[in-house]
């Protein structure tokens, strides 16, 4: 990271005028391309509104990261899927060894021969091993030291992936689902405001606003530019309460002199970026959110979320986080 | 990061002063309205002294957190609770499936069928599977073997929470429990000291300390105000023994001039945030402390914590880390 | 990482011109003795083209890292060979405790004694303990109390493996396989591009760019020089799409002026390094790449790799990351 | 940390010239009190030579970091102790409340009551429960039951120390074990080398090396001070082959016009704090390292580590690490 600095802290590309306007435009990594006006840029989850074609399947599949971001709902479905699958199979092969190999219960009792090799197999599986039915043939032994090797993998990869997805830093922070344009000492201000949903504590906050919207080049031709919002604060170090973010719409500000319709005309839309370290594990926390120009709602100001003062703690309503009132701007 | 400070490197809000103000005020996350005077910001234990409410169940639950942050007593009292809930309620079923579909010793021996089904799911939750009871029908079966999965996913989910606790990055660092206002060089200094208690080596520690008390404004309206306070030092490299953080109240700080009285009115608070990498895992570790007014020793200085040196090697007395003595401030 | 910045602050040695020349020599790490022409100095995974001798044999075996970063093929089969090595080795030791003191199933049905010895072994390893085999002797059973032990550990060992292989870190970056030089505003850009493979958000991205030549001396004598290269844009937030890197070939380029004969006859190699933070997990990833003189296209452009916009969502085809076409250089 | 810049960055202590000299003094956190000349600071396996008394026993322990850091051996063996040792406990728990409740092989096969209570307790606590000893009472199969959670946890334990143990970051780095203070273009240079014993790929690497003597007050006091001493480079991007590191001793150097006297006279100790990125795991490394006065070799150079070029790979030969060969000083 140092070594960047080094390489280029020499004044750059002194001569090209072109060369050097087009190094201090503000590009966040979407590119001057993406000028159509009916899709976002970033989804209210987060995630990118950028489809890919010709990955390869692994890729595409990317199984480990599927497992470990699908809900626990989903998760424990595909985890019994695959146990009830494993078991099937396997109760396939040892009835292709011969069922009568596995010694033990009589068949009848447990819904014929196929069942007994499944619960078997389950048995096996999951090195549960009663004995009351076990393989008695060279040929089922193997099949069941190799399906007994298979069951111990398979559980220390759940171990892994349960692990996985417990400890995976997750940043619990909710965006109010609108921003406003309200007064702001003596100018107006472009505000939002989070909170955190947890107890854990986040500390060292830092959150980056971006408006990216289109405009027109000198010959016409639409393209998709981008500012740095200014901030009041852009950086905290506790979170204990809520925070609202303001950018001050001052004559520097992109924002100045606009109307709700040009923001509209623009395709305008404010990207924000928000880390934060989770004081648990001491591990980053990341997230993104997007205000389009239809969420924002001009001359309205948020009310406080404080609920008075009970019993000596200060205490805060959770679900004021949306709440606005009217309020005229400067 | 870095574009962080590309947006905002410009000159901010030249065209108002109340916003350029504004943006000047250090504000470390607890914002203007916290002016009770009888309730601390920063705990002892670190957490922020703030409740919410209308948080939905899950976020109040909170349960990796709460898991991995309880006591050792408590979590391992949780898990015996789970291990014989979990038993209790698969003897519960197996009853219901008929206990005497489960094959072997005799019910008389284990004081019942309740308790045959009850150890029998035990073996099977641990996977044990003795075999001298075995089940014996094919519902029995079948219970048994989701039971004999649940129970290898309650044990991976052990052994990940296991980890977890034990893996997770705490800073064994003890505050004195008071800290001074003594002679410093030729002014006072407050001052406050810490120690490692534990032998793991922490380096490139960090260290911030800002005085958070109550202020009029203008109007006469109470209003919380935060000073970074300058430190004699913030950063070492190492922290081989006990380490003093000293401010130096000179002319520029906030506390020039401060009586003990100043700061019982003004409800004054010192928080201080400590941030250091473990060297066994090269974690990151963070903590918090504050002192409040009546934490603080005026003219009171503290004791060295050396108790010589013992065969070539410097000792340091841990008990010694309250001792102070009187000192006569300039 | 501050204190470094406090230590060397200082103007460093203006007294030795020689001194203060040597320390703005820009050494990524290579030092300048690597003049070989014919050898690259990073691989095209990422490695170093350097091989050591007299290391240890442990530092050689270098046991754990091998195993996670083999492919999961051999490592499967790894474990393979483990559990069947193991099982044999603990079937002969119970051959020669007896195997006669291992009680239940008749020795014939199994293939006779030794196979009767592997199968307990491997039943009492993986803890599925049928007991349809069960040792019948005061020193078998010592030697299966200790494997069971064995056993525990070493499925423990790999659920661990298992777990790091899966959570490593890793870049799913692809670099286009040649770089070009094309025109770029009023000048010429040496350039490259790169893709995310995964659906997994990168952010934060970070290239630095170096060129590696080899450059006679003052006395003829042949020394390895580097020049951090200066990028349009070095850093962006998020990578949704594509993103193309440029060095402007501007009149302060090391690259003003030259040839592809010269990039060959200096032996030119194109250093690049990336780090990013994979969001699933805020894990920091870094890969490197080089593009020696021979895999660079001069005079060629890259195809814009959008295809359109489908059904509201931009896509990008990953197929077309390589495709370029003549442009005529400025 | 940003906070931390802001808060400081005002000019400090203006108003006195103590203060502000105080904090101009270089102090990496061993304080100015450890002048015993016959210590050293940092022990050659990178520990702090300082002794605590009076620490809480629970941080005396100090068990997960033990069992962390000890040898691989060691922690086998204490693996084997508690296994032996928890069997042999529950072995007394089982004759205590009957032998004979433990039903199946006859007592004498396996010598006697005891042995079988052990092997029965061995076989719960791994949960290989063969079966052919099973609890045949209520009090037994309760303490069976117990046993066999226990067992699961404690192997759940078992994995997670066996990974964490694996997968601790360490730097590999050798370093020489004699510095030299040998000719450095015009001047003379203090230089140690080191080298990556591993075939893991270290990247971003950041050294710092401080000198630390004691000198006498004005009152003729000894007090130990520390200088950062000014790298020829401080940091390197990648590290594939060996990397000496110089202190060029010109005019600023503490060590201008030092010889080996005023070294050991002053109990001279070069400290040395090294990290880097480990690429496998994108972990950071750490660690330490110290030259003593009398570790310092006075006109002598390090002779190269390439080995010539083998089949176009270039050759490190790692037993030169430490080859010096004598060369007139400046």
């Amino acid at each position: 990271m140092d070594s960047s600095n080094r390489h280029h802290s020499n004044p750059p590309s002194a001569d090209s005028k072109l060369v050097e306007q087009e190094e201090r435009r503000n590009d966040i990594g979407f590119g001057t391309k993406l000028t159509d006006a009916h899709s976002r840029l970033i989804n209210k989850d987060g995630t990118f509104n950028i489809a890919r074609i010709n990955s390869s399947l692994w890729d595409r599949l990317n199984i480990y990261n599927r497992l470990i971001t699908m809900s626990w709902g989903q998760f424990f479905s595909w985890l019994l899927v695959a146990y009830l699958f494993t078991n099937t199979l396997f109760a396939g092969i040892y009835m292709l060894a011969g069922a009568d190999t596995l010694k033990g219960v009589d068949d009848r009792v447990l819904n014929g021969p196929f069942w007994k090799c499944f619960f078997f197999s389950s048995q096996t599986l999951t090195t549960v091993g009663y004995g009351h039915i076990s393989p008695d043939s060279f040929l089922t032994s193997c099949i069941a030291a190799f399906e007994s090797m298979i069951g111990l993998l398979a559980f220390a990869l759940a171990t892994g992936l349960l692990y996985a997805r417990f400890s995976r830093p997750v940043a619990h922070v909710r965006f109010s689902q609108i921003a406003v344009v309200a007064p702001y000492l003596d100018v107006n201000g472009w505000m939002f405001r989070i909170i955190n949903t947890r107890a854990n504590q986040l500390i060292d906050l830092s959150i980056t606003v971006s408006l990216s919207r289109v405009e027109p080049k000198p010959d016409g031709a639409l393209t998709r530019k981008y500012y740095g919002l200014n901030l009041e604060r852009s950086k905290v170090t506790f979170f204990p309460t809520n925070w609202t973010l303001v950018h001050p719409i001052t004559s520097e500000s992109p924002l100045f002199g606009c109307t709700p319709k040009d923001l509209e005309e623009s395709d305008s839309e404010f990207l924000i970026s928000f880390q934060a370290m989770d004081d648990t594990f001491a591990q980053g926390v990341h997230t993104r959110y997007s205000y389009r120009y239809n969420e924002i709602r001009w001359g309205h100001k948020f009310r406080p979320m404080f609920n008075g003062n009970q019993q000596g703690v200060v205490t805060l309503d959770l679900d004021k986080l949306d709440d606005t009132e009217e309020a005229a701007l400067n």
